[in-house]
C-alpha cells in the first residue's frame, strides 16, 4: 500500500514552523507497513491544492493536512470539493457538534464556524473529537483521500483513533519491520568498509540506511515481506551479525542516546559521575541531566572556565598550568581528580579545550581539545583534533567523552 | 524567482527524522525574496528522484539535500548524471581537498571517499568546507539546481556562504527588508494590545509577524518594494517607533540571543558572572559558553544537581535544605552566596525546581522553579510555575533567568 502525504499551509513552506506533523504520520504509516513514497508541502491556493491533488493521485493513500479551519485562507474543502465535481452540502450533525462543545465551553459561536460545516458531498465524516473541524474520507478513482485538520493534536487523534483502526484490515499492507543499530566513535565510511559483505549480501527485501550526524552513525535496517514475524526473525539475525562485525563502535538501539547508554550501566550498578568541564562548558551536564532520573546516577559538575576556578573547585595546581596550560593531558587529569573529590562521585570525566573560533596558536590549534576519564585508581587521557565550529566541537566532544566513560564502565 | 526543495531520504518519510532542512531552507530563501511554491520529500531510489526532479523542474531553482554520502544508498549523484544526459566525471581538486582535510586529522582514507569524487560532468562544485561531499550547482534549461548534503551544518554553510551569495545579483529578486526585534518577559496577546494601532497603521508593503517560542516573542517586520535603501529607513523609523512602545520588553535585535545581550552588559563593565544550577542542569552555562568570547565574562558553574554538593561546593546549610526543601526561595539565595563566593565573581545566579516529569508533590507540583539573581550586595528571588514539558522548562528558565540578571545588571 502506497501513501502520499500532503500538508497545506503557507507557514511550512516560509519555514515559520517545522514541519512535525508529517514526521508523526510517516511514522505511524511506516509502522503500520504503510510505505510513504512522497510528502509534498504546498501554499495555501487553489492552484496549488489542484496541483498537489494532481501530483498525489497514484497513491493508494493520501493523507492530507490543513486548511480546515475557520478563517478566509482556508479553502481545502472547497477545492477539493471541485476536484471531486462534487457541491458542498450542510453537514447538520458536526455543526450539533460544535454547538454543543461550545455550549459546554461557554464560548461564543461565530458565523464562520458555520461555514467550518459545509463539507464535500462525497465525505464521510470522521468525528472529531478534540476540535471544531471535521476529518473527511474520501474514495475517488482507487484513492482514498483523508482530510484533517493541521492542528497536531487533532491530526494526531484523527490518524489513530479514525484513520488507522479503517486501515487495519486492507489486504493491500505489507509487512515491514526496522531495526537502528547506533554506533560511535567512527565514520560512515570505515563502517561500510567493515561491513561490506555484510552488506552485498543482504538479500533484495532488506535495506540498510546509514544516518550520520555529530560524531555518530545510525545503521537502519529495514525488511519487508510477507510475514511480519518472519521479517522481525530475519533482522534478529542481522543485528547479531553486525554485533559480531564492528562491536567496538555499537553502543545502542532504537532510540537509545549516548547518555542514556551511560546512564543505564550506572544506574545498574548504583554508581554516581560527574563532569568537570572547561571548553564544553556545561554542555556534557545538560546532556546529561535533560534527561528525566538522571539525578539517579549524576551528582554534578564544575564548569570551571576560568584558570582560577580550575585550581579554585578542582585543585589543579598553578604549577600544572604555568607548566603545561589549561588545554593539556597534565590538567584534564588533575580535573579529573578534583572532580572526583569534590563532587564525591564515583567516576568523573573531564575536557579542556579550543573551541574556537578564536585562541588557537601554533602548538594548539583551535579544535584541540584534551579530554579524560577516571575513577580513583585510574585516569585515561585522549587529545582529539577538532574543527573550527565551536559548536560542533563541544558536540562531538560531549558523545565522544560519554563513550570515553561508556567504556571506562564496561571494562570495570 | 521561485524556488522548489527537493530532500531526498527515507528517513524523512518514515519520520525517523524531522525535516527542519527545508524548514530552515525555506525561511532563508523567504528572507531573501525568492518563493518556496513547494517542499518535496522523496525516498533515495532512482525512480523517486526522477520522478521529483520531474515534479520540481518548472521553478527557478531547485535545493536539493540529500543522498550524497560515501556509501551505496547515496545514489543522488548518479541520477542527476542521468537526468542531465552527462556522465560522472572525476573531480581532482575535490579529492585532494578530502586527502588533505583527513591528513590533518590523522583519519584514515576509505575508497568510498573516491566514489564520493565522482560528480556530473556540467557540475559546478560549491566548495564545502565542513565536509567530505562536495555541493553541486547545474543550469539546465533555465532552472538551477543545487545539490547539498543532508547533514544540516554542512547544508547551512552551502547556502549561506555559497548559494546565498550567488543569487543575490539575479534580477529576479523582488527588493526585501527585514528587522527583528526580540522581546522576553511577556507574551504574545500582551504586546500585540500594547501595539494595536503602531500594527494598524502599518502600509501594505509592510508586514508584521509575531513568532513566540520559549518564554520569548520575536517581532519581525518585513517590507517589499521598488529600492532597498528607501525600505531600511523605513523600517529603521518603525523599530525606534517600537521602541517608544515596548522598551521593556526589548532585549535585542536580529540575531541576538539573551546570553549574548547579558554578555555585552558585562563585557563593557569588565565583570564576570556565574551560575549555580540544580534542575537546569548545566545549560545555562552552555547556553552562555557556546557563545565565542564568552570567557572574558563567565567564570563558571557549580551544577549541583545533588543536596550533597550544595552543600559541600556551595556551601548551603543542611538546616535550610531540612527546613524548606531543595526547591526553595532560601536554598537558591543561599547557592547565589556560595557561587559568588567559590566562582569568585561579581554575579551570579542560581536555580533549584522540579523539572519533570516526575518528583512533583501537591505543595511543590512539576514546573516549580525557584531562580535567584545577585551580587555581594543584594539578592533577588523570583518562583516560576511552568509545565511538565521538562526540556521547555530548562529552556523557559534559563530564558528567564539570564533576563532577571540582564535587568540586575542594568540598575547596578
Amino acid at each position: 500500500m502506497k501513501a502520499k502525504i500532503l500538508t497545506i499551509g503557507d507557514e511550512i513552506l516560509i519555514g515559520q514552523i517545522v514541519d512535525s506533523n508529517s514526521a508523526w504520520i510517516g511514522q505511524q504509516l511506516n509502522m503500520n507497513g504503510i510505505r510513504i513514497e512522497e510528502i509534498i508541502s504546498i501554499g495555501d491556493t487553489r492552484a496549488a491544492i489542484l496541483r498537489g491533488l494532481e501530483a498525489a493521485k497514484d497513491a493508494d493513500i493520501v493523507l492530507m493536512t490543513g486548511g480546515l479551519g475557520p478563517t478566509k485562507d482556508d479553502i481545502t474543502k472547497k477545492v477539493l470539493a471541485e476536484y471531486f465535481g462534487v457541491e458542498l452540502v450542510f453537514h447538520e450533525h458536526s455543526y450539533q457538534r460544535i454547538v454543543k462543545y461550545f455550549e459546554m465551553r461557554n464560548f461564543q459561536l461565530s458565523p464562520s464556524h458555520k461555514q467550518q460545516c459545509y463539507l464535500p458531498a462525497n465525505a464521510e465524516v470522521l468525528q472529531n473529537d478534540r476540535g471544531t473541524a471535521p476529518g473527511m474520507w474520501f474514495e475517488h478513482e482507487g484513492t482514498i483521500y483523508v482530510s484533517m485538520p493541521g492542528v497536531p493534536m487533532e491530526m494526531k487523534h484523527l490518524v489513530t483513533d479514525r484513520v488507522l483502526p479503517r486501515l487495519q484490515d486492507d489486504e493491500r499492507l505489507t509487512p515491514i519491520v526496522h531495526r537502528t543499530i547506533r554506533t560511535i566513535g567512527t565514520g560512515e565510511s570505515v563502517i561500510a568498509d567493515q561491513i561490506a559483505d555484510f552488506e552485498n549480501n543482504l538479500p533484495d527485501h532488506v535495506k540498510l540506511a546509514y544516518l550520520p550526524g555529530r560524531g555518530q552513525v545510525r545503521l537502519r535496517l529495514t525488511a519487508t515481506g510477507a510475514d511480519k514475524a518472519d521479517l522481525m526473525a530475519f533482522l534478529d539475525k542481522k543485528v547479531i551479525e553486525l554485533q559480531g562485525l564492528i562491536p567496538e563502535y555499537i553502543y545502542g538501539y532504537e532510540k537509545e542516546t549516548i547518555s542514556e547508554a551511560v546512564g543505564k550501566i550506572l544506574k545498574q550498578r548504583g554508581q554516581m559521575f560527574g563532569t568537570a568541564e572547561s571548553c564544553t562548558g556545561g554542555f556534557i551536564a545538560h546532556r546529561t541531566t535533560e534527561i528525566p532520573g538522571s539525578s539517579a546516577y549524576f551528582g554534578g559538575s564544575v564548569v570551571a572556565y576560568s584558570n582560577d576556578i580550575k585550581m579554585r573547585i578542582l585543585g589543579v595546581e598553578e604549577a600544572t598550568l604555568k607548566a603545561h596550560g589549561a588545554v593539556s593531558e597534565q590538567t584534564v587529569s588533575e580535573m579529573v581528580k578534583g572532580a572526583l573529590e569534590v563532587l564525591n562521585v564515583d567516576y568523573a570525566l573531564a575536557v579542556s579545550g579550543i573551541a574556537g573560533p578564536g585562541g588557537g596558536s601554533p602548538e594548539k590549534p583551535v579544535g584541540t581539545i584534551w579530554t579524560a576519564v577516571g575513577n580513583k585508581k585510574e585516569i585515561r587521557t585522549k587529545k582529539l583534533m577538532l574543527t573550527n565550529n565551536r559548536m560542533r566541537n563541544i558536540q562531538i566532544t560531549s558523545n565522544y567523552t560519554l563513550n570515553l566513560l561508556r567504556k571506562f564502565l564496561l571494562e570495570q
